[in-house]
């Protein structure tokens, strides 16, 4: 997906929400715990309750992982699954020397077809370069995370700038903003300024809005752009808005109400 | 296994060699491609052929997520082929917000039975610790890696010290000698010693030597402590050091060459 049709995309379905698929077993509803795949069957009512309400789908991949190869086959049933109109983006923050790096490019762009991958920069230029030659694919990369343990390094002052400035200035030189994303956590608003600043046309894909206290009118204040340049993150918020059996209803519910926040900004800003 | 266990196993079988299991599709035997599982095939023979002469195997997980669910199956039977007295590393960089790297904590040393694994710092303590609570498990956190992209961050100049350098300062508030070790890449002398010098206790794990041009002879002189405190891993040069039917046999000669040049130093500085 471009970044034009993202741009038209969140126009048309007025929203830039993103779902995080991330369906911890002890907390998906317990009638759906004997099904043959509880983490599909959770998965596929999700995204068939709430995929008229958002734009992209992120299933993060630990929580596949630890089911090991029956878990990456929930993931790969997941990712079939999304509809074509929603982005697919594998949150793995994968990361290595070049080749490796690229046998993980192949593994989100070729064997499960993902849109985008979110990727670590700690190792720098040819750790990342390798997920930016596929056409089409889009490469995330961690800045500004949302956890208290991003103030350990990423907020380390450096001679110019700090590090996950530096992170954003330096990897413009490897890709554009028809290939490359940042992550910019939604905590702390002067931050995401600040990042805006240096990337003023990039897409930012936010976590960190809702169960982790970000606040969505903040995000866009500090971090939108002319076309929006936002998509938003929301996992838990959504995905467990009911632990019942109405756990996809209340999930709809949830998208919906985002969504209607979403929708009043894109008309108030003419996005 | 303990680092008095793995100081004990160096001893004892006069090595400090890692091999990693990074079987590329395109580069093993060609008459193994046939077989109903090519990769565990390649690695079983490698292992049968190398095991007494390494104390560690480290697989990459790329080469075997780019397989898909298949490929997760073959790191499965591979870990589980492993003979217990190696230490097993999945070397799989990984490192996300608390909750989340608890599950990749669960897939390594409990879904998978693997001894280590080795984590990504930028997103910082939260993203680190999770990994530490697995009593006799190892994080190896990487510091300085050995690929040119390493410059970009890695050797950013901070108010106090560079971001490797910081890495290795802080992530010690964390884990102890017994739970944390260092990626501390073989391509730099000098920051190889500075490395020792801020953490002089910890194992480090070092690539780079061999394919990626570091020398083995110097890893010893700047790297080393009184007890050895060097994993140095090989891969290419060994499990493709011939691709043709006497694949493991090569693997082994190549092995047994590594390891008995370790012993020399071993018996020289009386680990």
């Amino acid at each position: 997906m471009s970044k034009e049709e993202l741009v038209t995309k969140i126009r048309q379905k007025q929203s830039f929400l993103c779902i995080g698929l991330d369906p911890d077993v002890s907390k998906i509803p317990e009638h759906l715990r004997g099904a043959a795949d509880p983490i599909f069957e959770f998965n596929k009512a999700i995204i068939d309750a709430t995929h008229p309400y958002c734009i992209a789908y992120k299933p993060n991949t630990a929580f596949y992982e630890c089911l090991g190869a029956d878990g990456w086959k929930s993931l790969e049933k997941t990712i079939n699954y999304i509809p074509k109109d929603c982005l697919i983006i594998a949150d793995a923050k994968r990361g290595d020397i070049g080749n490796t790096s690229m046998h993980y490019a192949k593994t989100f762009f070729e064997t499960l077809s993902c849109d985008a991958v979110t990727v670590a920069p700690y190792m720098g230029s040819d750790s990342v370069k390798p997920f930016l030659n596929f056409p089409g694919k889009w490469v995330i990369l961690l800045a500004l995370t949302s956890n208290e343990g991003s103030r350990d390094f990423q907020q380390l002052k450096g001679e110019h700038r700090r590090l996950f400035e530096e992170v954003i200035v330096k990897s413009q030189e490897w890709g554009t903003t028809d290939n490359l994303m940042y992550v910019i956590g939604a905590t702390r608003s002067e931050d995401i300024a600040f990042a805006r600043k240096l990337a003023p046309e990039h897409f930012f894909l936010v976590p960190g809005v809702g169960a982790q206290g970000g606040s969505l009118d903040e995000v866009i204040r500090f971090g939108s752009n002319a076309h929006c340049g936002l998509i938003v993150n929301s996992a838990r918020a959504i995905i467990y808005a009911s632990q019942g059996h109405d756990f996809a209803e209340a999930a709809k519910k949830e998208a919906l109400h985002i969504q209607g926040q979403m929708a009043l900004y894109i008309q108030r800003h003419n996005w």
